[in-house]
């Protein structure tokens, strides 16, 4: 014991992050064949960096240290692994090693591993677990996708509303073999089994053996409906400060619990996904090979292609206009640039806020007036500098008049847009992280160059 | 206590989110100086709720409510509302409820609470505390900003290594009013007051009393040291899945905790400040200013103002070849918009995945690699795209190869600066997410225009 303690308290000395070093070794580990050294570099491994580790190195190497190293591939390594490389893992493990780790793993993890597997696939693994877990592996694959029944554990640990503590103690003491690995409270529950309120164990520690149960239950409490999605889910915990929550079925009866660190999860991939669309790509991580990173990838700059196609025509109808006056030309991509940025920072701010449920229909008009507002602040600004610019220049003041009113109106029009077209999407029910972006540059490519060239057509020739 | 559950349970069916209906109800009864109506809408809210109600009305609003409904604004609510109007709220409390709200926070609460305040309004705060917590609360900001020092609370639960299962519930039973409000572990410390491992409270109830603590220690632990900076904390949370874990000070000795919901709380705001910056927003929040929302667009497109600028002056370089060629001018912009998309997807992959620590010194040269040539694959198909177009619009076939070779080297180099800006930036600790946007879109509009132009002054004049 005391060697482990050491081992872990070293390990937290070199900081979190799986080092270089560590890397190099096991690379250089399993070069030379030497299982055994291999060993020595993961064993103080936590299950997370394992699986990190599995998705730095290439996947030759990965196959390599799979077969060297396949005892310290347990079920938590591949829980913990990234989706893209859980398959090659799976399929490379030696049959025996696979099917100890997936018996090792808690059902809501089983869940996670083999949702998105293919039939045949899911069934191999399903015929490994006993009887009893696959039946709640294949309960919780009945709850949609997604879904708090799909995050939820089964165990639990609940109490009738007249238990004291004394009871609720000695039922923990003599059940010890079927509790969950980590609980937080000892949920309360009516004959109907509907949860009424939760004890920390904490204050059952420290109570009592003949207070009731129902007089120490916490302020506020929070139960989760089994379909709700797992998004909602996430936000409940992190707004109200939840550590776990019980899950209630359609009749409100207790079917299982969420816990805070899956919660945890569940936000970090919400931002994640909505980071990651925001900028137009998609699922899909650094693991990826290059053809799936190309596709998850090609249909938003084919989107984006379309949009600047737009653009274009719209330059197009003032060929004659640029040809007699080539400063134009020169000048045009400022305004677009600057509409696309000023609209970009407003439609960021919308996504972030309706993700937190910070913008609402009671101050949405308030906000879409604060975004004109600052729009036309910044706009006057930065057309005072590109008018002196475009004078300065050119030595033409028509030109710097045409540049600032175009700057001025693009960069209105940028505000608005950012944050009425993701609150648009979002009524219609598509992911406004997932399509603004496109339909806000647009406008402002089309705005920027319409108005510019438009004005120095009407005003310049 | 039943009619308290009944609420939060109706509350529940509610969904989460602060609906328009209660936040019209509030307007209503404030409009009405109904104080009585105002509380019963307010009564079964959640602290979280209530702050949330405050950000989204407006700052007359927001004065009327806590004119009128001051008793409502407790500890809790302050400690969850936005920086952005927590000052306008405490200025406009009555002495007397902030003062009560105030010592109603726990510690770690005070000390997120004052760390951004000036000198006297701070001293205002800490007069009103007990002599222990204000020493807790000035102990608290000798620690950096942003350390695992300001997170943690001090209070924890320790037990000398000797003791078995039974001493640590005795102690638990005897010493109920000085243990933390939320615990989850009880920590087993040496002599010397270093950690050596935690028991689960679930562990410890479901344990006999004879049962020794070193035996029932939990596999894996964490100790976080004091000066670490929190964003490392969120992310050792996440990783590893803690519930809490112990801090130490520069001896080892604990010195407080930190639990998985203030964690969450510093995930969500790193991830926040992730978004916000890629998408050059700065800190802000919806409930602020006009002014301070300008102030914080203004620097960023001011700095796309110069790229674009640096860009218009590339374009200048080839105004006769433009006055020449106007369908040089309609196209050109298509070349670098789709560089800037393609910039933006690399850089943003990377950004998150150097958050993540998936990006690290022994993959990077191969995820460098991998840009490149998705940048290649996805460039040439858009060559070939836009060649045609370029022939069939203008009639010119040298125009339509001239776009296609710019292409494809606009988007392999839009993949290699995507990744090689950010990872540059972070060895030189800048925060990535904060310039890589500016340095990348220079990049791809300069290459975009040069290349374009460039090849099209060569080929086709």
């Amino acid at each position: 014991m005391a060697e482990d303690i050491n081992d872990t308290v070293e390990r937290e000395e070199d900081g979190y992050e799986l080092d270089n070093r560590k890397v190099s070794a096991v690379r250089l580990a399993v070069a030379a064949g030497d299982a055994e050294r291999l060993s020595e570099v993961l064993d103080p491994l936590h299950a997370a960096d394992i699986a990190d580790l599995l998705e730095q190195v290439d996947s030759g190497h990965r196959r390599e240290i799979l077969l060297l190293g396949a005892t310290h591939i347990d079920g938590e390594v591949l829980s913990e692994l990234d989706e893209s490389i859980r398959d090659e893992v799976i399929e490379f493990l030696p049959k025996n090693v696979l099917d100890d780790a997936v018996r090792d793993l808690e059902s809501d993890d089983v869940v996670d591993l083999i949702e998105d597997m293919e039939e045949p696939q899911q069934a191999a693994i399903l015929d490994v677990l006993t009887d009893a877990d696959r039946v709640a592996v294949e309960q919780a694959l009945a709850y949609p996708e997604y879904s708090a029944g799909r995050l939820m554990q089964r165990e639990v640990v609940a109490a009738p509303e007249h238990w004291n503590v004394g009871d609720a103690i000695d039922f923990l003491r003599s059940n010890k073999r079927e509790l969950p690995e980590q609980f937080y409270h000892v949920f309360v529950v009516d004959p109907k089994m509907n949860p009424i309120g939760y004890v920390t164990l904490g204050k059952l520690l420290s109570t009592s053996r003949d207070v009731p149960m129902t007089s120490i239950l916490e302020d506020s409490f929070k139960v989760i409906p089994v379909t709700q999605p797992e998004s909602e889910v996430a936000y409940a915990f992190n707004q109200y400060h939840l550590i776990s929550a019980p899950v209630v079925d359609d009749e409100g009866r207790l079917v299982g619990m969420i816990t805070i660190d899956d919660a945890m999860i569940v936000l970090d991939e919400e931002h994640e996904e909505d980071i990651l669309r925001l900028a137009g790509v998609g699922e899909g991580s650094l693991a990826d090979r290059v053809i799936d990173t190309t596709k998850q990838r090609f249909p938003w700059l084919f989107v984006n292609l379309i949009t600047a196609i737009l653009a274009s025509l719209v330059i197009s109808q003032f060929e004659e206009t640029i040809a007699q006056f080539v400063a134009l030309a020169v000048l045009m991509p400022i305004v677009a640039s600057m509409g696309g940025n000023a609209g970009t920072q407003s439609l960021t701010v919308a996504v972030r806020a309706i993700a937190t449920k910070d913008l609402t229909g009671s101050n949405v008009w308030r906000v879409v007036r604060r975004e004109a507002l600052v729009g036309l602040v910044n706009g006057s600004i930065f057309a005072v500098v590109m008018g002196v610019v475009g004078v300065v220049w050119f030595g033409t003041p028509m030109l710097g008049v045409v540049i600032a009113v175009a700057m001025v109106l693009n960069l209105v029009i940028a505000g608005l847009a950012g944050i009425l077209i993701p609150v648009t999407l979002d009524k219609f029910g598509i992911d406004p992280a997932l399509a603004s972006g496109a339909f806000v540059t647009t406008v402002t490519d089309v705005v920027g160059f319409f108005a510019f060239l438009g004005l120095a057509a009407a005003v310049l020739i």
